[in-house]
């Protein structure tokens, strides 16, 4: 029991550090009662979406539970029961705990963020950092200690005795993870609807149709707009990540399990923890370092976990490591190197495509002169392009994990990748939080100087979310192969006869299209929704411009609550389809096709969700950063017909940044946790 | 020997009422002194094309054969060597005379349907129907001519000895669907980017810059955009339907050859023969018929033909047919009936996706009252939406062939579906033909009667143009996954152990997901290409409109060959490297990965190809008919604000539904089929 309670150690650490860091910001001064007041109205909008989105997700959970319970209607031997449905409940809790806790920060942390900014750059950054900071680590110490306590309650309740000890029960730690999961899905579909519905629909009746500017107080979406980010980009965006921090950790006990080796099931809790003292020491030096460049800062903060982890794994694996199968007992060192290099490297390659900084933005500016449809064709192009690296590096570390420790080592490479998450997603969540302190220096009217500093910020921050949103998907993927490889390992253990799944067997090929299919209805639904949705915000802002006396000459007040309302119903519904298909398609194959079909399913399902994601993530980042660039003033700057075009490509790229690309991570490993809890039902069905 | 040239004589009369068509098509009226200039430009540019095209492909003919030439010095007993170079020229050679033919004839046809829609619908239907007759006759005819010689040459100098009878050699044969394989892709990527490149400047200097009608002879890419039709959609389409054709006899040949059972390599023979029966039989039936209704003829044919292979594919197999691995003697007759019917279904599910008449398009066109980025992004989910029967579709007939007939039954499926290619691509390729028509009418000034004829004919054509699209892709990905599984058979036939290409092996994993990017990679190399040569383009017309005298005034003539020879050029240019790519990366794969990962490799740029090839077909011809749709006066009719952003939309989908989805498809194909052809090389190279 020690071997566990040890590494949850770290976990309580890190959470004393995010006690520490939401001092220092509620500590800090909140700027004047208009800043105070659209920090409280935008933290309002973000509470009541987040409760009634769990609200709505409650109902789900408790359907999905009770089909738990009834595992062993299946089979008496099914280990599918009552212990999995508490697993499952607590990782839904988990990950709405996080999500809370980030999301309320945030949202308090926005109008300090602006306060800030009146003394400088460097305040500004503090605070917004801490903000991020704590949703980082809020994030992994919340997810690792759900873990740890599930783990030792399994060992309690339904142990396994591997090599003479007693340990926990992965069938029902997959159960957590499985919870994770479905609260993901729907943290990140639910938030992507609500904040791309509520930006188009500013965009198009703001920007585009009266042509006033963004973040302009008449508007009445762009509150909406601002909540958005915080239940999409903070929430959302850690939902998702916490689901890929606790897989990754899962599929590599569940490959310890199915070696039977004991001190690889310890392996990953303590890498795991590393990983998060890792992290705390890179959110440190952020905080102490002096240097004036945010950018520079944060990479450091970064590169010193990356470093920290690496260095630390090789003491520990020489610890708690066991040479097995003719690989070396360093074998899962040089899998977490992998892991972390990669990691690092799927951030800059989106990095390189979506900035623009580099050429490939610059000439999708250029090409925004001919007009409107040729920079959709040429930012849907760069996105596509963009699919290369990437997966080259997911196959590269896929092999590489393997080639050094086997199976085990590809799990552990994506364990690499995300161990230092608390650093990454702190920098990554840092973004919105700058986004939203612009935003209401916009508003209250602040001196220029100020807004100057939080577009700074924000640009550091819109690099740092591209960053972020390659690493997501690439660790999204790793994941999602950790899982399917669990599951192959648990089908072909609980199964009878040996499984083989053949590429040449017609249920393996046409489980692998029918799974290759879904990622692109899925991302169809979302859209359709996010478009609907858009459609509803910009009639009513077009109502209230024409209805609302005075507005637009800005004596009369916008109504704001009534599109953050709009929006909330409006991503409500348009959630469940998708979330319920979600559900729905693996039990349906695994059902009807089988388990081995099953199989072909989850690996079509990755196989296409991975480059469509970061096509569509990359697509509409690069036609975003490419309008930025125009009116940075090249092409003729704002209010040319480039700009023109330019707008158009970035409203066509909003939903399918923020909300498809992003969603169909989550798609996969929610429908690979699905199998591989239900997969001892599916092998007895067939 | 009798067994092969018996059905060889279906194509020899096949070939006979192509003669027959083509007679009755010169005999016919080619219109006054402008129109018949009009249609000998048009003819010019697309002969120049096809000659410059071809001239381009011979050197990388020359290069791949000898290549293949060098096989032996792999290993003494490699089938790979100056035989297979022999059949793959003869396959190229046979893809550019059909194609070469299409074209000819196509390009003639025009004027001579613009004077007979001066007489009424049904004189203009003819000779329409006539030269999509052509096509599609040809080139079933030729390239199953030129598979039964090299055949029969095969059979000669490097026999094969089946069950004590002396057979041709499979491994000769694939080399031959190779050949028509490059030749395809060249000409349906190039001919793909010279049509769209052309017509997306046409369009943004023409209709949107200028604010002139389309089709207008001031605007100097009008007759590279009719060029464009003829090279791009017949005799790319030609080729590309030639390609799956031959494809699906070889799959099936290649696993008969597994099997080692003579009468199921004699079968597809038959079977084919027998579809250029049932296609000669539909298309008598829409030249005698005397229906009204356009499009009730030619899905009459269609229909007729697929009744007539279904029924006597009964006959056939009870007489050439045997039992084997428990399977019925009928087995691959259901297989047919399986196939003929998903080809059937697939083109009607795009038809539903893509045509004005259905609530899809209706709602796209509906949304585009909400702005350019809207439709744009309802256009994109549309075809995203629009893979899920498609796939499922694929997938059903799969298992549907595997369960009655095994392996053999998956490529009988295939051959089913393209066994009546000659009269689906009649139907289809008709349809450029009335285009260009439609054009030569709006150019010569005839009264506003023909060019409604013409109109009305060309919604036909576009109608049909989309099943063919649906059909198209669907086939060819049958055609990949025949091709697959022969690969798969191939290899484990000639490797000395037993290969399982398992999912849970990383090198197969790693195999899929590099597999799957290509198609995204291939598909934005293409994108850029057209837009790229629609930004020279459209510097070009502008550039005329400036510096010709009188241009706009009608009184100076607009000097189209500038824009014919930019195109051109620009076509061959681009359709290079994502050329060599699609040789190069199979290759790659197979001698550093090896060929199990190859295998992977193949199946996941089909998991990834099928979906994304319908997704953007279906996503363009939804945007095109939405617009179309608002042009017959809905939502505010031309000049609207719903239609300037339908254009736009319109002008995105150009490059995804006719560059970018069908080059798609080719590929696949060719990327199975250099597997294929150099299986031999790469199992004994690992």
């Amino acid at each position: 029991m020690g071997e566990i309670l040890v590494p949850a150690g770290a976990a309580i650490i890190g959470l004393l550090g995010v006690v520490f860091l939401i001092v220092g910001i509620l500590r800090a001064n909140p700027g004047n009662e208009k800043m105070r007041e659209l920090s409280r109205t935008i933290q309002e909008g973000a509470k009541t979406f987040l409760y009634r989105e769990y609200r709505t997700v409650a109902i789900l959970v408790a359907v999905v539970a009770i089909f738990l319970c009834l595992g062993p209607l299946f089979g008496r031997n099914v280990q599918v029961n009552w212990q999995t449905a508490i697993a499952f409940v607590i990782g839904v809790l988990c990950s709405a705990l996080a999500g809370w806790i980030g999301m309320s920060i945030a949202t308090r942390s926005n109008a300090r963020t602006t306060q800030a900014a009146t003394r400088g750059l460097r305040p500004a950054l503090d605070i917004s950092f801490s903000a991020g900071a704590v949703t980082g680590l809020s994030v992994v110490c919340v997810a690792f200690l759900g873990l740890v306590v599930v783990y030792l309650v399994s060992r309690v309740i339904n142990p396994v005795i591997v090599e003479g000890r007693i340990m926990g029960n992965p069938l029902m730690v997959n159960g957590y993870a499985m919870g994770a999961s479905l609260m993901a899905l729907f943290a990140r579909a639910g938030g992507g609807i609500y904040t791309k519905g509520a930006d188009m629909g500013a965009d198009l009746a703001g920007k585009v149709e009266a042509g006033i500017p963004e973040d302009d107080p008449r508007n009445a979406a762009v509150i909406a707009d601002n909540v958005g980010d915080n239940v999409g980009d903070v929430a959302g965006l850690g939902a998702d990540l916490l689901e890929s921090y606790v897989e990754s950790i899962i599929a590599t006990l569940a490959i310890a399990s199915s070696l039977a080796i004991v001190s690889l099931s310890y392996l990953p809790f303590y890498l795991a923890a590393w990983g998060i003292i890792s992290s705390l020491l890179g959110v440190v030096y952020v905080k102490l370092i002096r240097v004036e460049d945010p950018q520079s800062a944060l990479n450091g903060g970064t590169y010193l976990g990356a470093a920290f982890m690496i260095a630390g794994s090789f003491f520990i694996v020489r610890y708690f490591g066991v040479s097995y199968q003719g690989y070396s007992i360093f074998g899962p060192s040089w899998a977490i190197i992998g892991g972390v290099i990669s990691g690092l490297a799927l951030g800059k390659v989106s990095e390189y495509y979506t900035s623009s900084k580099y050429q490939p933005v610059k000439d999708l500016a250029l090409s925004a002169q001919s007009g409107p449809a040729v920079i959709v064709v040429n930012g849907l192009a760069v996105g596509m392009l963009s699919t290369l690296i990437p997966v080259v590096i997911v196959a590269g570390a896929t092999l590489v994990g393997y080639f050094v420790a086997g199976m085990y080592g590809i799990a552990t490479a994506a364990l690499g990748m995300l161990s230092i998450l608390g650093i990454t997603l702190a920098v990554d969540s840092y973004g919105p939080v700058v986004d939203n302190a612009g935003g209401i220096a916009e508003m209250t009217h602040l001196p220029p100087e100020v807004r100057k500093i939080t577009d700074r910020l924000d640009a550091v921050g819109n690099t740092t979310a591209a960053i972020g949103k390659g690493f997501a998907i690439g660790s999204a993927a790793f994941a999602a192969l950790g899982l399917i490889t669990a599951y192959l390992a648990t089908i072909s253990l609980l199964s009878p006869n040996p499984l083989i799944l053949s590429l040449a067997d017609p249920t393996v090929l046409a489980g692998l299209l029918i799974g290759g299919m879904v990622p692109y209805l899925y991302g169809a639904l979302l859209a359709k929704g996010v478009s609907r949705l858009a459609f509803e915000v910009v009639g009513e802002v077009r109502r209230q411009f024409k209805e609302i006396p005075g507005l637009m000459e800005g004596k009369g007040k916008a109504d704001s609550s009534r599109c953050v309302d709009m929006a909330t119903r409006g991503a409500l519904k348009t959630m469940m389809l998708p979330g319920i298909l979600a559900i729905v398609f693996p039990i349906g194959v695994g059902f009807v096709l089988g388990p081995i079909a099953l199989g072909g399913f989850l690996v079509g399902s990755l196989v296409v969700g991975l480059p469509l994601g970061i096509h569509t993530a990359n697509s509409g980042a690069a036609m975003d950063n490419a309008k930025k660039y125009i009116e940075e003033g090249n092409f003729g700057g704002k209010g040319s017909d480039a700009h023109k075009a330019a707008v158009i490509g970035d409203t066509v790229g909003d939903p399918l940044k923020d909300t498809v690309g992003p969603s169909i991570n989550i798609l996969i490993k929610l429908m690979s946790v699905i199998s591989l809890v239900l997969a001892p039902i599916f092998v007895l069905f067939h």
